[in-house]
């Protein structure tokens, strides 16, 4: 049909350094692809048309490197981001890769291992700060328990606050630009994992002394593997201003984390995700976080690139048609029904409003029987979806 | 074993009245037991030991009452539960049973179903205040939807918090002694429904214009439909000062809502539920929110209602033998490793502690290799469960 | 774009009269429909195009019809089929909703139980044979458990044989045109069904004295209520030659049984069911089991009718496009890598091709680096879907 | 309490040599724990009282050796074996490591993968002939897809079968005493595994050519990854003859495969389990398929062990109990309500049983009003279980 659904650099896209460097194992089998340097996975990714890269520390800087090759390296990273028209965009620590945090890291019951991960986040936060990435993410992926008697949950989030209440005075008094965001996960690796959903993490991010400066990192996959509706997270979030990253990426529900190509599962919660972010202009980038089918050898890496900004660029057209569509909106407009005089008394209390509604005569079976065209609007949406209308 | 697991008073005991006028009643199947008098219900739980008990509006008093007959019924409640020593402890709205609700009441996306809401509401606030009920709860059981083209989840929450905002200042300006706890589920009776997990209503509480007044009421058979760990969930709401009520209950997960008796499922899950409710001695009523499994006959109610206390008991027996035991707290002792110089440094950031943390050296191999006996702790965890140590 | 999936008699879409008759009731809420008398439900239906009627004996004949009634009944059935074109495709009979059957029908525990559903099941066949039903259903909705030690799951399979048997032995002494197929279910309304999924179903046929007369009516909510793959389970139906009916409809994974409008949940799972049926021209009739959403009024009940045609319609043009496809198909025969020589070898048992097995080289280095254009294919697979391919 | 729940060899239990040689490596971390040799693990093994052990080629045999060490290797296995008094009880081939299988074994698209696959099973079949394994466990953990375009799952059962097929004439052609037993999974690694439930490898076997020679080997972990229940699902593989091998272990419903310690999850379930292992005095080896938390280090896998072990005995001293408990066996005599002359009736069809069947009157409403005592029935069960009563 002739559409190239090209990514621009104003489309904003992102993608993890992981995401493409990701060499294809799983707990049963070894990797099915070669190391991909990071500098090159950069570079391929800003020749593609991507405008920023998200990484942690030891994508680019393995654990243990001397000063002098770290700043070698940063340098490095950001002249070649600079020539492909790259930045980075997001920066977070692995704390959860090396045996030493195979309890947790800011909830580990050592308090060696929780200082050490200060440390390392610290050191995380001041590479971000050199990048130039704006968001700094937590995704505690091993702060849970397979044994529940081997940690207490508030105990737990007590250390979990102290250590992010350290760090927000770390990036002040550094003077960094720079925001938190947490990233929840249900589960996997381990049992069950704290901040386990998008409202988990954003309540807790409410309770840490600096509110302002913490927002919530969702990604589909983790709020499918809960069986619930990334749309419906995600709108909590944006509602409250606290979507201050996101990945984007798709997942069967109820399954060990799939991580596969943004698109490439439920069209239509993706579309509505897709939506969300449209309509409310949300200023972030779309950032994706999944990874190759194993399947796939070094060359389909870039298939998987492309697909996640095809995908959602297709469905952000959808958005706009959607939007334009003159039977969809006429269903819209017919089941918003409002009643001014009614908002009005809702709006806001007052004594007297009180006692107005009290009073007021409702007829609930006459009201119960208005039809609302669920079916016909949702054909249409997945007809408008499937290219048909 | 000579145990005899009688509810006291003390123990602060509460069922829902729903719970044991249930019928039986199910999609596929019409009611399998008779009904019962909510007044028989009151009387009846109150000679059995129980505390409290939980009732909607239209428990006790039907849509369309004539008001000499409601304030008739309100009457009899108090006198009933006077004679037994039963005391109405939280009250809430039934906004899910008659059609009119079909597409929810306070995120409804009709003005005047939201306005009847708001109507029923407040007279249900007024008559669970007149008997004496501190926590309000609200189930918003058809605030979702099944087609995501019908709402915008973002409009849905700014409705949802003018009316929880609105009805804050109703309870303050007519002085009642009551506070708000939301519930919490993910789907049932609507494809999904807002404010999904325990996480996401905390979080809503935030945004409100009274948050001091409006906590949680979590149900462990609506965390567990969703597959996450309830003891993690309820200990969030501890640790934030926001567990304002608990339902209490068990469920198979990844269902529809089974509701069924406490104790029933997942007894280690179960007894971290009871352990954190006892060791934090939090204050309110263990209530139980289930029902008799639907091959109960009239008589099996009863049996339901004994079963849920006394799993309670034997649990918080348990509790206390877990915390007393040698071994287990032997274990728990050797895993939790403090360093107080270490923690010193953490607990508040100043430039200094931050530099010296970064100084510092940490060995990750050496701390990786510490022994962390959850096998042990996990299997004498169960077998105190067993009773067989 | 002016297509108008218009549904044909040749088509051969069919609908339980129950999913039109559906009144919207549900765990929480009264019905929000009037009733819809069955002899106009089925004339609605044919004239919507439809070819074929599922049913309930308790559809058309309620329990406790006079004989003569019953006999009206059928007649009148008949008649009004004949006047709009549309025929009794399937019948079941129900064995779920009174009271009577709470623990079971044929796996009760009371022998009276199991006696008198042999009997209604009898007396549903001969309905069925009347109407000129070719399959007979059993959904065996209430036979399992909530409490595990109420029934041995073996000895409850016994007695389910045994009635499955003696239904077979009653079909065939009738000289009825009739084959059996049951419905697996894992949950819902009770706590686990036996035969839960679409194997065990297809394993207990293997078990029966006339296996050639029992297959398995999957239906895709079912399959999805677990998160297993409904295309997978389907395509297993298929190629043991035991896919005896179909039902189609949609759901969320992991919820209570949705059972919504066909097409409107997971495109691509529904597009793959869709060309399983469509490629390996099976026979039986697509027939739709799902209901209206409860916010419907009475109009929209053929809404969703309609709209669970029209996607069937769409997805099997879609499937026609697949197949046509030079890029899709150009990856699929590259993926598909024959040998002759080895799958000869491979064909048939017999000293020698073991012998030559054994002895053959391999090197699975390099075998491992095929490349596996799976990203692409998917993602075509999608645009193909999205219509913009 | 003074038991020691001591494993015999009587008690002929058994475990995976991979299950102690779990090193702790998870999708998203390094491994916690040094390699421990195979050899060293079976002389543990056999030192701790167990039984038998279940290995994999490679677990002993990695790819590549030699044949003069392949052959040394085994006659090691077995002096250390016969030292210790333990036992090869079950044998299988790993198709899933390496990543010439990334895309399935059996089922994979390419000839000369499936050709190197049956090659690999025969390798491996001869060395559990060699080291005396009546069992050989198929679980096609390869054997799926996370594109479906990418294979006809019909076409992938008969690429199955085939392999089924030819590997049965090579055991039957060899002379050895040898079963098979296909190991069903729903997904992990790949997003579909085909015969995902045990029901859907129960029915596969009945489709091939040897039916006879082939059962399933159900993992209860592997089952409660689909919140199906394991006691029935287990149950209905005894009632068939087909259960030839079990894989005990733990697991939360619906998350990542945890194959945690036998008995740390769902009490009343695994309970259930062990009962229709004893009360059928199912003759197979009560096998381990788990491993220790990652968390562990060495020499905490031998605390996994033991508690496994600890907990099979627990359960069945429980069992025991539950059989001798008279308000429980009352309850359960109470229900099961016989009726000799039904009964003569249903079990076997007549024309004249059906006759007579069909003539009697029964009277639902009566009979509906049993009471079924569940609630106490289970409630006195878990009371059971925490040894309280």
């Amino acid at each position: 049909m002739g559409k190239t659904y090209k990514p621009a650099k104003s489309d904003k896209f992102a993608f993890g350094l992981w995401t493409v460097m990701n060499r294809g194992a799983d707990p049963f089998g070894a990797p099915t692809r070669k190391p991909l340097d990071p500098l090159e996975a950069i570079r391929r990714l800003g020749e593609m048309g991507v405008y920023g890269y998200e990484f942690h520390d030891n994508d680019i800087i393995p654990i243990g490197t001397p000063a002098a090759q770290r700043d070698k390296l940063i340098k490095r990273a950001k002249q070649i981001g600079d020539s492909v028209g790259i930045r980075a965009t997001m920066a977070t620590c692995n704390m959860f890769s090396h045996p030493v945090f195979k309890d947790g890291a800011f909830t580990s019951n050592s308090a060696k291992v929780r200082a050490y991960a200060l440390q390392k986040a610290m050191n995380a936060i001041d590479v971000g700060a050199e990048l130039g990435a704006k968001v700094f993410v937590f995704w505690g992926g091993r702060e849970g328990t397979e044994v529940d008697s081997s940690k207490d949950p508030a105990v737990a989030l007590k250390r979990y606050r102290e250590a992010i209440d350290f760090l927000c005075e770390y990036v002040l008094d550094n003077g960094y630009d720079m925001k938190f965001a947490v990233e929840p996960k249900p589960n996997e690796p381990r049992g069950d994992i704290f901040l386990a959903t998008a409202g988990s993490a954003l309540a807790f991010t409410y309770t840490c002394a600096h509110p302002e400066m913490i927002g919530v990192n969702p990604e589909i996959e983790h709020i499918r593997m809960s069986g619930l509706n990334s749309y419906h997270e995600i709108c909590q979030l944006l509602e409250a201003g606290k979507l201050f990253d996101i990945h984007l990426g798709a997942q069967k529900p109820l399954r060990y984390d799939q991580d596969i190509r943004f698109g490439a599962e439920d069209l239509k919660e993706s579309f509505f995700v897709v939506k969300a972010l449209e309509d409310y202009k949300w200023p972030g980038t779309r950032a994706f976080d999944a990874h190759p089918y194993r399947t796939e050898n070094e060359a389909g890496v870039w298939d998987f690139v492309e697909g996640c900004m095809r995908s959602y660029l297709i469905l952000r057209e959808k958005v706009a048609a959607f939007n334009a569509d003159p039977e969809i909106q006429g269903i819209l407009a017919e089941i918003n029904e409002g009643n001014r005089a009614l908002e009005k008394l809702m709006s806001g209390y007052s004594r007297e409003s009180a006692a107005e509604l009290k009073a007021r005569a409702f007829d609930p079976d006459a009201l119960a029987k208005k039809q609302l065209r669920y079916e016909k609007l949702d054909q249409l949406t997945q007809e408008l979806l499937l290219g048909v209308r």
